[in-house]
């Protein structure tokens, strides 16, 4: 077995750990923003991590209303601007915490005032001493230069961090044992991946609380079984994208049954007018009737909950894949597993 | 000839009238931002015109210092979210004025009590009976479904918007005549098109003021030549989507002289131990010379002032590329001009 399938199984003992081990930090966390009055969340990150805070935009944003603002480090490295963000909470994301251009942001950050927050896997890290407060993932060493258990590891703390920026309970909880269910579908993920053994190319799609996930998806293809694989959200592939489809293009899908349902369902209607090929990893039935191949999610699931148990039958596949097609998931060419990018 | 052709002809003339049409209202308007002390910036947009707000991400947080927030429209849409927005100037970018989610979200803006501003090339469009104050682009009506005329004058906006927020001269007069030098390299463009005939895939990179450009591009080679184009900066690319390189992978950069030089050729370093294939619009020298092909562009071309002169060899390769594929640029299958989401 492959440390990167090894690595996915354990996310739901990650997750678990991790909720047991930072909960308690939240509430000192939550009493200084209060007090600074927060008005912009700013979320810093590259590759993986990137995806992860790009799920965390939507996620903050819906539940605390603050606005968050994805950051382009160049603005800071290259351009050395100083932005405006005395009332703002600046968030690095990294795996290692040594992405030297995430910690000059925060650096910047900080000078201007932001109270900075790191989200990292290495508690002695470069961003843990550079942050202000730190939130740990307890994954554990990350073998597999393809990120996993560290990827929804960082996307639970942007649900710890949204109930205390909002002050609801967000049943965050749930997550590890939905998890637990999601790696149930190992097996059904190894008939699947059969038939996409000679795929070049394919587009990922998702949308709001799961668009990051197809960002994500889409990385691990193109990380592990070098699939050229574009990604979009349902709504802007009306835009322009949707010209590259053709016959049997495959177009792969992470559309929970919630409020993007409607837009998946209206693209997938439109896909097969066009011959497309489509696989969903999914919990609504009308999603899978209207798929060539969809992978069935417990119902239970709401979507709101959904991005993490989600993204696992997403990386079985990747990792499934890569071996399908007699690729080794742990040693992607070209790839390190720190990159160091000012 | 093309009717996308025609219209990438007439850019320096549209930006000219428009600079001519709108520089009248920036006082107005700047004075208007002022009294409200902004300290955020939202932009909402779909498609080129998303491409056009990415480009302007960059230019009015280097230039304003003032933060800036690519709108994810389904948070106001289907989550329906109330942002914390009173300090907020948000500005919507649409060709045709009619995208239904991106007014939706003006709406949503106007009740939270931010400032709205439209950029359109429609006068009698809803987003200019939405908005608080609209800028016209003077493109007359574009006819190509791939939009070239429009786009460029979305991004010249942000330029005026940004010298009235920063309260300096930006110099952007020059942009109409580097924009027509920009047209003559249109034989080289042609000669070099041959090249590409065969190709399925390939991979965009842009950085920082540029970075939306590669955006526009790979866009554009999916509308008109129905290439599977993926779109990095440079600084991401090292984050997983280098292990798609192989031998011969066509990689096109939009590279000016500039900040984000050394990092451009440090890719292209890579990318010729990779023995990848490489295509350069660029000014500097040793960009070019690194490159396997590549695009001269005039040195006297500032970085600052480069995005939209650059984008004009993109525009004019995506659609000689699929004359050269014998395709209709005109009439990309499964597209249509005004496309409504939500």
């Amino acid at each position: 077995m492959s440390l990167m399938l090894a690595e996915i199984a354990e996310q739901p003992a990650v997750l678990e750990k991790t909720i047991h081990a930072e909960s308690g930090k939240l509430k000192k966390i939550g009493k200084v923003l209060r007090e600074k009055d927060i008005d912009l969340i700013v979320l810093v990150a590259r590759g993986s991590s990137d995806n992860a805070a790009f799920f965390g935009r939507y996620l903050l944003e819906i539940t605390t209303g603050i606005p968050v603002s994805l950051s382009a480090p160049s603005v800071y490295t290259l351009y050395k601007s100083k932005l405006r963000l005395n009332r703002a909470l600046v968030i690095g994301v990294s795996q290692s915490g040594e992405g030297a251009d995430i910690n000059q942001v925060l650096e910047s950050a900080k000078k201007s005032g932001a109270f900075t927050l790191g989200i990292t896997n290495c508690a002695d890290s470069t961003m843990a001493k550079i942050a202000d407060e730190t939130l740990l993932i307890h994954a554990g060493r990350e073998n597999s230069v393809a990120a996993t258990k560290t990827y929804t590891g960082q996307m639970l703390h942007f649900y710890l961090l949204a109930s205390i920026l909002a002050d609801t309970k967000l049943e965050y909880e749930k997550i590890p044992e939905f998890t637990d269910q999601a790696l149930n579908l190992k097996s059904q993920v190894e008939e699947i991946v059969q038939r996409y053994v000679f795929m070049e190319n394919c587009v990922v799609v998702g949308r709001g609380l799961n668009y990051g996930n197809s960002y994500e998806l889409a990385l691990k293809l193109m990380e592990t079984c070098y699939v050229v694989a574009e990604r979009f959200s349902s709504a802007d592939f009306f835009h322009g994208p949707l010209a590259i489809i053709e016959r049997r293009f495959p177009v792969v899908m992470i559309a929970p049954h919630g409020v993007t349902r409607q837009s998946n369902i209206d693209l997938l209607k439109r896909l097969k007018e066009l011959h497309a090929d489509s696989f969903s990893i999914t919990n609504d039935e009308e999603i899978a009737r209207l798929s060539s191949r969809s992978l069935l999610m417990p119902t239970e699931i709401d979507e709101f909950l959904s991005p993490i148990p989600f993204i696992v039958p997403a990386q079985l596949f990747a990792a499934l894949l890569a071996e399908a097609k007699g690729l080794d998931a742990d040693a992607p060419r070209s790839l390190s597993k720190i990159t160091t990018t000012i």
